[in-house]
């Protein structure tokens, strides 16, 4: 029997380490992935992918005991050798070989060259190839910031005073329902994949008055378009005791902010591989959605088709229009129709035609839709009636106002939609790790 | 058109500012649910619940503005009143209402007294009113805890370079396969829920070297017990280049030891509530599986009826053992037998009846099963084929190993189980928001 104590501590240094630490000319031991052999005859680049990025090795024939020959792409190894400094090597400093130790060999080499910068393959191809395509640098790069994103989005809400939360995703069928679900059988019961957490987190502003989830959704939807999949990430807040759906908007312009600050510091290395400038976040404009939409059909001279919707293409023009005028990347659109909203969402006691939510569009596509709830038992009653909707299955959601609910909204952010735009990407597939769509369900 | 900055800063102050804020004396504004209401005469004491406790009001007949009549339990207001020192209040501070706003009013009184301090109602009734039950302040205390522990468990993988991945829950029918899977229709297609992200979680060591997912999984099995559930929070990870998967131990205690430290530091509060006592990280004991049986076997005169599996007794009796001994509440059980692990389990070299893996069990319960995995193609495909496995439906996995990866391992921890042993509970369903088992579908 032995003990346990704590996390092994090995000689084996990182990218970081071996920048920062005085290690010039010591002899290091480092481990890492073969990303590419460059032989230039006595002298040879032996270039190890690392979790921090890439470091060069120098192989030297006669100092270097180990036969270049044998060495492949994609070996797993680990290295000893003496530390360098070399302004043109990435990170500054390099490795001179002495012993190399191969602890994976690959049985085959790579089907599309994953080393290069950028991969040329077609997207149907890379996303076929993913579990390894995915070991290029610039790939990887994209779900770093895609790391960095969720990270700012708890951590600022948690500062926040909101709690995370974790709800189910088996369902039982019905309530918000509708074609566009995923149906099983769960133990003889009928069962659906969860659409959205909404029911859920509403009902849990009514125990932590702030709440938020992070996890994955469901939808059956059948269009195969560049925008949509059919299970995506929702980062999902909902907060209670709001004076109106400006508290909503508010709080996701700071979440914004801090995520941005977050990228800055602390994902620099990603911004630079992808070459990004990041986005503005200090002022974002909040325009209607009728006025929005007059703004766009007067300024690019296209007809108001039905005054109640916003097609793709209005989206695109009203990101236009806002990034001509304000040099604004994202932009709130506010009093969405009622008639396009689900039947939780408060009408605008102005005019109930319209309700006080709003989406918010990033670069020509919307990335969140929020507001605020109804929280009046009698209200929600009524206007489930006036729906022509039951209140059969949905017992537990009202059952949360029956015993009192506080004035609160939120919303929900596809998180690979946001990646997408963020890295200058125009289809979502390129930032989500394994999508699912209509064609495909595999890798 | 305006512009959205950044966060509405509110009038209104949470308990905490209240507490440290220096605003004795002052008449300030603070909003929340009415918990209780406890009329003596003259004078009453509102109690309100925030998010991050409970606080005493006082209403003075002919000084506070409101007939105290009209106000209900669980309406939810909004108060002015002075700051008062108060010794016996909890936070040591009450305030003397001038002011009471209703924003909401319940339809109806509670169905069950969430206001007591302990629910004394059965758990099936408690869990048919979870969406209110978990106003109580204990319930909502228990997921305040499972809050720290998910928050410990990224933070501290952070800190190690892992990187935070999400992978599908609806995959491709096949592979892992087995009884226990939910099954669904994709577009045409056979499809089933994730019963664990092993093989996503495996292919990303090739891409960022170390990962982690906490996400649902989805189980269907046809156990009714106290600690299985059809759906859980899966915490895993997954790291290369290990020496052994005592690095995977290792780097599990570690966790632990920060999620500890994190809930010792900022859930100080809910520790309190809950009367906790924290166990002790700091050493755990380590013990072969085949040792384990033989020492429980003696010490507690029971016979070994099945040398290759460990009974639910027999893991609560090395917790027993392990407590009596070394005054241990954790402790990791090594070497699985071969059978009894799947097929990319890591044999062990010295006898290949056992595996390189462990369990770890808490206070008797099994909370974590991890171990070194196959890394090597031509090994892992000899494997399969002596299990009488087919490779079919495993061509994207395989094809990680046919490009090299390295020596690599991890493991799975359940959220709610963890949760459920350290807050002292015996059903995991008592620490599950909305659980799903055999018979239960809602809330």
């Amino acid at each position: 029997m032995e003990f346990i104590t704590g996390v092994n501590r090995k000689e084996t240094l990182e990218i970081s380490e071996l920048i920062s630490g005085g290690w010039e000319g010591k002899t290091v031991t480092v481990n890492g992935a073969v990303h590419t052999i460059r032989d230039m005859g006595d002298v040879a680049f032996v270039v190890l992918r690392k979790r921090e990025g890439l470091l060069q090795c120098v192989y030297e024939a006669g100092v270097t005991g180990f036969d270049l020959k044998t060495l492949k792409e994609n070996a797993a190894v680990e290295v000893k050798g003496e530390v360098n400094r070399e302004e043109r090597a990435p990170g500054g400093i390099e490795i001179r070989l002495r012993e190399i130790k191969v602890l994976t060999e690959p049985a085959a080499a790579m089907p599309i060259p994953i080393s290069k910068w950028k991969l040329t393959s077609n997207l149907e191809t890379i996303l076929d190839l993913r579990p390894v395509s995915l070991r290029n640098i610039r790939e990887r790069a994209k779900f770093k910031i895609q790391e960095g994103i969720i990270r700012g989005f708890r951590d600022f809400l948690y500062g926040e005073g909101f709690t995370e939360i974790h709800t189910p995703k088996i369902v039982s069928r019905g309530a918000e329902g509708g074609a566009n679900i995923f149906k099983l059988d769960y133990f003889g019961k009928k069962a659906e994949l969860a659409q959205s957490p909404q029911f859920y987190k509403q009902t849990m502003v009514g125990v932590y008055d702030r709440v938020y989830e992070a996890a994955p959704v469901f939808r059956a939807e059948k269009h195969n378009t560049k925008r949509h999949l059919n299970e995506y990430t929702s980062l999902d807040f909902e907060m209670g005791y709001i004076d109106g759906f400006e508290d909503v908007m508010a709080m996701e312009a700071g979440m914004l902010q801090y995520v941005m600050k977050l990228l800055e510091t602390e994902y620099a290395k990603e911004l630079k591989i992808l070459n990004l400038t990041l986005p503005k976040t200090d002022r974002i404009p909040a325009v209607r959605f009728d006025e929005a939409k007059q703004k766009v059909s007067e300024k690019y001279n296209r007809p108001i088709r039905n005054p109640y919707d916003l097609e793709p293409e209005e989206e695109q023009l009203i990101s236009r229009y806002f990034k001509e005028e304000c040099d604004a990347d994202f932009v709130f659109v506010t009093h969405y129709p009622s008639k396009k909203r689900p039947f939780y969402a408060m009408d605008d006691p102005a005019d109930n035609t319209y309700t006080l939510s709003f989406d918010l569009l990033f670069r020509g596509i919307e990335i969140t839709t929020g507001g605020q709830r109804i929280h009046d038992y009698d209200m929600l009653r009524e206007k489930i009636k006036a729906r022509g909707m039951s209140e059969e299955g949905m017992e537990h959601y009202l059952m949360i106002f029956k015993h009192g609910m506080p004035p609160h909204g939120g919303l929900g952010i596809g998180l690979e939609r946001l990646t997408m735009k963020l890295v200058g990407e125009d289809n979502v597939r390129e930032t989500t790790l394994f999508p699912r769509d209509l064609s495909r369900l595999e890798p």
